[in-house]
């Protein structure tokens, strides 16, 4: 998917909504736990009622892996369903992957190529060599940490690394690697002050921002410092959203919780021009 | 598995070598493709060969991921087989990961309870928050990255942070943490000087050793600045022992590879007192 097909789908949507399916069976309606696959389902259901408010879904893989082949199973259900029946939207692998070479290599055929997103989440830490295999697929997007909305994102993300913040100089230094154009950021929406400088480094990038409701961040704040042009944000919602309800209407609920966010974005969204 | 028992079997075998079970079906024998499952079938003869040779085997979880289900399956038998057949062998799932509190327990609990490792590799950029949720199995290890073997390394761990090079914050910083008595780190080989200081931060702590052999690090070397009264290390090597040969003398090639790795370490290792 093209970043210009994304824009279009928010403009369209009026949404820059991400929704996380970071789904933990000890949370799901309990009646969803009698049939076969209980996080398929329960992913299905919330696609088919927020599809419409949303423009990107983020599986975070740990919650999948904690099952092992059940779960490897249950995400590739969800992004085949995803990608038969909602081509329009933007899917990203939260999987914060990153190592060698020929290993990142490896991460980025699991997830481009044998799963098919559109996009990974990556770690930084091993630098140039461990995220250029994943920029190499240039119809993909990866996206790379850089200050996240934890408490632990202070312990070195912000030590002052040759007379810059740590995070800054990851975002200096990745805009020279080779396909740059491909990157995104992961953004916490904690520290909205800090989105002025993030623009100042990287204007054109789109950037994915956790935080927003069960991390507390504020949206406005996040617009006011972090929209561009061509608005430039994928604010992330998961536990707000998919667990609104532990009953029945579980689905409804979480429609209920994405429309008020999507309608809040609508009023921060300047008209197309 | 405790770090008694680990530092017991080196003894014994005379030998800190831990072999690096990446394997990707391009690279090996064709005759194993016709088999169900190459990738456990090509493990199984690996380990039967090395077990005696070896004190640790570190599947390199993206190069089973790559395979979708059959990868994770593949994995999960190895696992298996190695618990049931050597419980005496100390297993490490290098997944390198690391996320906000809650999916880094998922993570921890796909590793140390549904795979059932003794130990899982951690990427250290997230933080406190993204490392603790690892380190609250106390029966388990968790290995952080320090400083990594790949030229990308230079990118952003050697950076002067707070008066020190990155990794050495990482190293301090990691040390205050709860359980951090389970830490161990990843050194990368082909810097064997960092060693002395890094000893200086970490005197007691495990160090797995990659970037010895493929990527040209001197055993000596890593020996004379990184040993310790305990040992201290688990020198790793994957592409110079699975690959040795593509025939079908594969396992038994790569059991001479691995001896020759063991002879030189039992001439470095002290005779136990």
């Amino acid at each position: 998917m093209t970043t210009q097909a994304l824009v279009s789908e928010i403009q369209k949507k009026r949404s820059f909504l991400c929704i996380g399916l970071d789904v933990d069976v000890t949370k799901i309606p309990t009646h969803l736990l009698e049939l076969e696959d209980p996080i398929f389902e329960f992913n299905k259901a919330i696609i088919d009622a927020t599809h419409h408010l949303c423009v990107a879904y983020k599986p975070n893989i740990a919650f999948y892996e904690a099952y092992g082949l059940k779960g490897w199973t249950a995400l590739q259900k969800t992004i085949n369903y995803l990608n038969i029946n909602h081509p329009e939207i933007f899917t990203i692998a939260d999987a914060k992957r990153g190592d060698i070479g020929n290993t990142s290599s490896m991460y980025a055929k699991a997830f481009f190529e044998d799963l098919a997103f559109d996009s990974v989440t990556v770690a930084p830490y091993m630098g140039k060599d461990s995220i250029e295999p994943f920029l190499e697929f240039t119809e993909k997007h990866t996206i790379m940490l850089a200050l996240t909305s934890n408490t632990g994102a202070f312990d070195f993300q912000t030590l002052t690394a040759n007379g810059q913040p740590l995070y800054q100089s990851v975002l200096e230094t990745s805009k020279e690697w080779k396909n740059a154009q491909n990157l995104m950021y992961v953004v916490g929406a904690t520290k909205a002050s800090y989105f002025a400088e993030i623009r100042n480094i990287v204007p054109d990038s789109f950037l994915l921002v956790p935080g927003v409701g069960a991390q507390g961040g504020s949206l406005e704040e996040v617009c006011k410092y972090g929209m561009n042009a061509q608005i430039g944000l994928l604010v992330n919602s998961s536990r707000g959203i998919i667990y609104a309800s532990s009953g029945r209407d579980f689905a409804i609920k979480a429609a209920e919780n994405a429309q008020v966010l999507q309608l809040e974005m609508a009023g921060l969204i300047p008209k197309d021009p």
